[in-house]
């Protein structure tokens, strides 16, 4: 399997593994917030004190690169189960959320640039 | 669009958005990073100080629930920047995880547990 | 050294301990963010998926505990680096806010309550 | 009030204040944990794509000094919460920790270097 996957597939795929385990009891939204964030974290480790030219290094490293990739895979596993057990359309959020910032982030406005919206 | 949508697709449709505004300058992998956690903090923030009883209620609030949705298209949306941007197959990485967990999480010992493995 | 110390001098020993070690150059107000909440994150990952009760317990069992005040205690190693590198008076910023907070949540308004101020 | 305060007075006084408001039964550790890592993020959130100059930068502005500085003590405040509920004397905490430290970051082997000591 690899990126040709739609995201409902992914969906179930997760499902099944959770409701295999009977971890509906424990994934509740906060519960599945705090997974996400603690994934988040160990990705972001990964980059503490390092500086931009070590960072692009760490990608050539195969194995550096393979522990990233992971900690990448595990946020979007809670990402996804969110989803699943809440009934949310990522896609169709994800669509509404770009839809909102291509007004935000006028191109002319904000091509090149690194503020935030509310800082204009 | 909706969840029949591939992986691929949501990632090329950031990458355009993200080209457009010539942001490739600023997303190295750390500052993605960041902004993974920052977003999932936002979604996390929804529940602070919250019982699992109000968390249930929020999502039979139309708003909250369109809120709380919304933060997580956030996170998914820095994950995907991420994965595009540094060739990451995220199903491939997650398929590894679920296969690595399917060992780690054996469904016989891990039924019903809200154990860690590395707590057994 | 205990409690009775003042903030000022938690904050010399750790200048001393990082300066030793020449870690100014890498001590950058983003990089401490980063080491704040990737700590804070460690010490969330003890309580993700547990119930109140098993919160509770943790704290009667001396190593958990030990384990739980050891990841308290990175997070404040890292606040108080800023505040000593950047020239921050934590106590006065705490006094601050707990004055901007004494009117947000006025004593009559929120006593029993775990609504945020913005929410009323 | 300013940073010759000593961590106990410190202490005392958020007790106070939250006792006040009858906060003790949503403040478990889980929750308090929560607090800490989102306030971290909303500090984090200020140096965002933001390159290191662009960081110093924003310490020489008043306002925006300001505003990272009331951060730092949000995260403060609620570590102070966590320790005061627990019963945790976070100096001898730190110091326990930075004696750990001294032995794994060897001024010899670690002088001006950003490795973690598990990269070694």
């Amino acid at each position: 399997m690899d990126d040709k996957t739609t995201v409902n597939e992914l969906k179930e795929k997760i499902k099944k593994f959770c409701e295999e385990r009977d971890w509906d009891q424990y994934h509740d939204a906060k519960n599945l917030a705090i997974g996400i964030i603690t994934e988040a974290s160990e990705l972001l480790e990964h980059f503490r004190f390092k500086s931009e030219k070590e960072v692009e290094e760490m990608f050539k490293n195969k194995d550096k690169r393979e522990n990233i990739s992971e900690e990448a895979a595990d946020v979007l596993y809670f990402v996804l189960r969110l989803a699943q057990k809440y009934d949310i359309d990522l896609t169709a959020e994800l669509n509404k959320k770009l839809e909102k910032n291509e007004k935000r982030y006028n191109v002319e406005k904000f091509k090149g640039s690194n503020k935030k919206y509310t800082e204009y």
